[in-house]
């Protein structure tokens, strides 16, 4: 351990300087077994709100406690909301890790005619971990949340922020820039089988403008990771 | 199955129109099971090398035979390739099936100083299965190459096409939008535990420009991924 563990450490309660902690056991066991680390040594945390924090080992055993000696606190930037169909099988999983590593700010599974995420009420932990390992890995501050499903009425009844919307077609447009502010941008993509006409027209009256993502026909998990990408390439 | 299979059928040598011909066993258990298709049904075929094809089906038993009806030819596009170092486990084979749902011209594994591609040798038959998968699902026309892993001056130094070319760094800047034109472009991305200096330079000297993909620090099969997604994006 050359002073700091190679990966960022989550810690979803991080007061302040000063501040004694005990680690989860999944953080204390990358510390202790995979670092190798020894009371003394120096990690970074952060608790997935915008905290970055300094801490100081203070034992290893019998379990890894720490003290905080520094923290400060980041203020929320852009923010990307990705509503997701159901694509086929478990490639949800990797579309959750990839989404978070990208810096997505929130995953929404939508039910939609074609597709319901019938197994999601299941996977919702489990996702939400592998949000966590992704954030730990790409060195994020902000913690990807993982919402429980929702049909595409009760989204769009939820959806009352200004925000720059678009919704994945090979009929739409060429993406331009993503936009720089900290404005909520929200990318929609349909299910397996596709938007009907129905749900395409409901999303076009709501303002979610047809974006062409590639000159191809994309999976579901594709189009949202594509979609990602180009906002995360988007001005920081 | 309304006059046409979902899928486009892969049939690597299509001649032109009046030829007779046996579909392979993969696209005849797709077609006779999948689809459940009949004599006298008409479906599409490419042979991954810009031919579109109408066929009819001739026979369903005891192999699936058509004919074809009509046949046009698509000149190559864009190009790209993308250069990637091995990633952490078998993240590779979800890589390749995304890379060529994108419409990526080429994949080259490359064997870098912090990681070498040791097993890449007994998953190309299975990587290049992916990429026709890919392609069917995807209705390309072309399909995506697969190589075998080169070293970094050994890729270098076959590269003798006029390109654009960029290697995936934080340190780099934003993306400008893809290149319209047919030229190649070239997209290098590290391996797991990135490129060394000393292959950074030579990247350099050969003219890579460092390009940011994204502001957290991103898994290789993430960065090739969302390389991939920026020049899909680009002018088609």
């Amino acid at each position: 351990l050359a002073g700091e563990a190679p990966s960022l450490l989550y810690v979803p309660d991080l007061a302040g300087p000063g501040e004694r902690l005990r680690l989860s056991e999944d953080e204390g066991h990358y510390v202790a077994r995979v670092c190798r680390a020894r009371a003394g040594d120096l990690v970074s945390a952060t608790d997935g709100r915008g905290a970055l924090a300094r801490l100081r080992l203070t034992a290893i055993e019998p379990e890894v406690r720490a003290e905080v000696e520094s923290l400060e606190r980041a203020a929320p930037g852009r923010r990307a909301v990705v509503w997701c169909g159901a694509p086929e099988g478990e490639r949800a999983d990797w579309l959750i890790e990839k989404l978070a590593e990208l810096g997505v700010t929130a995953f929404l599974p939508i039910d939609c005619r074609r597709a319901s995420w019938q197994r999601a009420a299941r996977r919702l932990e489990r996702w939400r971990k592998l949000a966590v390992a992704a954030l730990r890995q790409s060195h994020r501050r902000f913690l990807m949340e993982v919402h429980p499903p929702l049909a595409i009425e009760a989204a769009l009844g939820a959806l009352n922020e200004p925000s720059s919307r678009c919704i994945a077609e090979r009929g739409g447009r060429h993406p331009e820039r993503a936009s720089a502010g900290p404005a909520l941008t929200v990318g929609a993509v349909g299910p397996a089988g596709g938007f009907d006409d129905g749900e395409r027209e409901r999303f076009g009256r709501a303002g979610f403008e047809p974006m062409r993502l590639s000159d191809g026909q994309l999976r579901s998990e594709t189009a949202a990771l594509a979609w990602a990408a180009w906002w995360s390439a988007g001005p920081a």
